[in-house]
């Protein structure tokens, strides 16, 4: 039986996020078959706006891996990546990035500033968006709707 | 006898930086007269690329602080920041940056992308440019020529 595909796994950190007051968002750094990281949202908990899934991923990736860079590696993440995070995930130099919802507001990748297509941007990773996202946005909408109720 | 001032403990570390081997970038967040965090880059010791001198002192500054925000605070730094810095900074909802040096290549303040003027940055920090950036300018400069030759 196939184990839990990576956005899979990421959508079910994004759901755990959800259930400790977290905005939902979930992200999995892949080596080929391994995982080297998985993460999500805890901006709250640590009391730092920039806890994002994908940051505490990348950096825990890079403490697994031990090479100083992520090359070859492949990032699994619920939501688009904002400015900040897509600036890390440039600078780690991740192969892929696959994201599931858009983020219109904030997003940074297919939104908004659209980094990886900026001169000043010296890596870009390949990206394939909308694996997953019907489930994202489900949880995003979802959780968002019940803070304003 | 007045103490040093943010922007010079600023360059202190970035020339420590310098000797440790790491690109010359130091950073300092204050709170009125308060020294929240003074960090310098570590991207080669921690083997993180995102390991930038105002990374570390944001997170710094957010422990220190303990309220998840840095309202009201100001951020010290060397060198422009870079759109993932450019994005913390938002996050945390920084007061005000000063920073030293120009960085045309990978600055997201006032070249590249200027993420601040963005309609998907949901905070703008007041920047003040220029404030040691000889000091800066040279220290950067001399770190890159020695790497060259």
């Amino acid at each position: 039986m196939p184990s839990q595909s990576p956005m899979d796994l990421a959508l079910t950190l994004a759901e755990e996020a959800a259930a400790h007051g977290e905005a939902p968002v979930g992200a999995v750094v892949m080596e080929g078959e391994v995982i080297l990281a998985a993460e999500r949202n805890r901006m709250k908990a640590l009391g730092d706006p920039t806890a994002h899934a994908e940051m505490l991923a990348i950096r825990t990736a890079l403490q697994t891996r031990g090479t100083g860079r992520l090359d070859g590696c492949d990032l699994y993440v619920t939501l688009e990546p904002c400015a900040m995070c897509a600036g890390a995930i440039a600078h780690t130099r991740l192969r892929r990035v696959y994201f599931a919802a858009e983020d219109p507001k904030a997003g940074a990748v297919e939104n908004g500033i659209r980094l990886f297509t900026q001169p000043t941007c010296h890596h870009a990773p390949e990206v394939i968006s909308g694996l997953g996202a019907t489930r994202s946005e489900t949880l995003l909408r979802e959780f968002f709707r019940a803070l304003r109720s």
